[in-house]
């Protein structure tokens, strides 16, 4: 999202009443019970802006709740529910029919049941609004501005396949067929690493999804938390299917790439057996990149130890 | 919406697990601690087709948070916090600041802070999409299939006022400029009777709040509790307002006007003196219209007893 879209945001960030964590992190947290709450997060998908209008429709099923349910992995908290708002221009059956297998499947998967929302038709974009809600012990709810001087920075799964796949479908890369059929999953059915972020809450101290791309998105750690950041861009886990493309083109889509809707996050070190047992459990890949300073900013060395200057922020494929 | 775009809903309707209350009430019902239920529903606002594009944006965030505070009302729920979700096609200081202005008045005045949301920007269009989160007493949630034959049935408000309004900006009725003036308030600035209906829980039996107008809604009730009703036009709460029109169009506002907000709801004959002081406690209006019947079907009487025959059953102004 571009700076001047950022206003927005202005016009919406009064402080909500403390008990409430408020606008600016992955999820909202609601006060419910006692020493638990309930996280919800709401995403509004756009036809052109968030996905493709030839997309297939099982993949957009999964992928608009898939993004959501990230945002509670985000938070450490346990899938409960979703709500599905769903705006079309006319009634296709086989593309409904579609759309909501691929919706059901990843519910099903996550113990997501859909159990309420509004159809309404549009006057030509297909419209996706999905609001999720998840658990979390009040007390290990994984903020954004819960990282400590001295933690380990971590993310999970891989970097820069969806963000290669977005650019050899907008042609912003040479057409590369193969390339496009390897990395083209990860834009289009994106896995968030559901049942590691719920075990993350009491072992992370700050984590986040990594939509808008790395740089960017543990910049809002940073900021939230008031702690720099140094790493190291050779222990980043580049996708293997990446490793034709020029290094600099790596690099950018590393750094910048967005849509990747796996988990950065914090935590001190003496967490490291922990977490390395806890995703050896899942069968899921961690590497952990850099630390956190005490320094503002973040900073990037590259494998000769050379500050890399500037760093990608991402970019709106889209805008 | 018309009857082919109700087969969206088809592909959306599997069952939930038993504790939610699922897919087709005002909310959905999460279990969230012992006794206690999360009432939770969405709506998705589109410009063209549920708000005029030059509508005045401070009425429009009033709006787009009314209409879902309503449905919290038709569960009998006590409003805990809202999301927001907005896709504007670009950054307007003055407009954001009006919208965001409406939407937070009515915010504070029915204690339902905004706790997070998403904002993006769209192709052409305004999108809002707002979520809202009340609790109610598990046993006293206002669900739409629990009407009792015998039951009195109720409005809250009055009728016909929003419809009229709309159908003066669509020139579908010959233009009067005295009356939208008095009519457009009751499209723009919806009031739903957020208190009384959390007063309702434990003394109504079914509720629901009046947006596609009074005939087709009562269906919902009728068909989700299986049973009928007898209702008697003469006691059916014209708005004051349209006293100038002709009566057959003040009839088909009444019965199939939406945009409403207003609560249609149930209760046991018993209940008539306790509903009549938690109006007066309010200062509502609420008129008893009909009773439910074990015959099925709607059925309408005029003030000279002769059945109602075709009723309106609303119709899509912009399909």
């Amino acid at each position: 999202m571009g700076n001047e879209f950022d206003l927005i945001a202005t016009y919406f960030s009064r402080p909500a009443p403390p008990q409430f964590l408020g606008v600016g992190d992955d999820c909202a947290l609601l006060p419910v019970a006692p020493g638990m709450q309930l996280a919800t997060s709401t995403d509004l998908l756009i036809e052109g802006r968030h996905f493709f209008a030839d997309v297939d429709p099982r993949a957009l099923g999964h992928k608009a709740l898939a993004v959501n349910l990230s945002d509670l992995a985000a938070m450490g908290a346990q899938p409960l529910a979703c709500l599905l708002g769903l705006s079309i221009p006319r009634v296709e059956p086989a593309w409904l029919k579609a759309f909501s297998e691929g919706f059901y499947a990843l519910a099903d998967a996550a113990s997501c049941p859909l159990i309420g929302g509004d159809t309404t038709r549009s006057h030509s974009d297909v419209l996706i609004s999905v609001t999720v809600f998840g658990q979390v012990d009040a007390r290990y709810a994984l903020r954004r501005n819960a990282a400590k001087v001295g933690d380990d920075v971590w993310v999970t799964g891989t970097l820069g396949a969806a963000d290669v796949a977005l650019r050899l479908m907008l042609n912003t890369l040479a057409p590369d067929p193969a390339l496009l059929e390897a990395t083209r999953p990860f834009l289009e059915w994106p896995q968030p690493p559901l049942e590691f972020g719920r075990k993350l809450a009491g072992v992370a101290n700050a984590a986040l999804d990594i939509s808008d791309g790395l740089v960017q998105d543990l910049g809002h750690i940073l900021k939230a938390s008031g702690c720099g950041a140094d790493l190291d861009y050779a222990a980043m886990p580049a996708d293997p299917v990446l490793q034709s493309l020029p290094p600099a083109i790596v690099q950018e889509a590393v750094l910048g790439g967005g849509d990747v809707y796996q988990l950065c996050f914090t935590a001190l070190p003496a967490r490291r057996e922990q977490i390395l047992a806890l995703a050896r459990q899942g069968a899921l890949r961690v590497s952990r990149i850099g630390c956190i300073t005490a320094q503002p900013g973040l900073r990037v060395k590259d494998a000769a130890g050379q500050l890399i200057h500037p760093l990608p922020v991402g970019f709106d494929h889209f805008g």
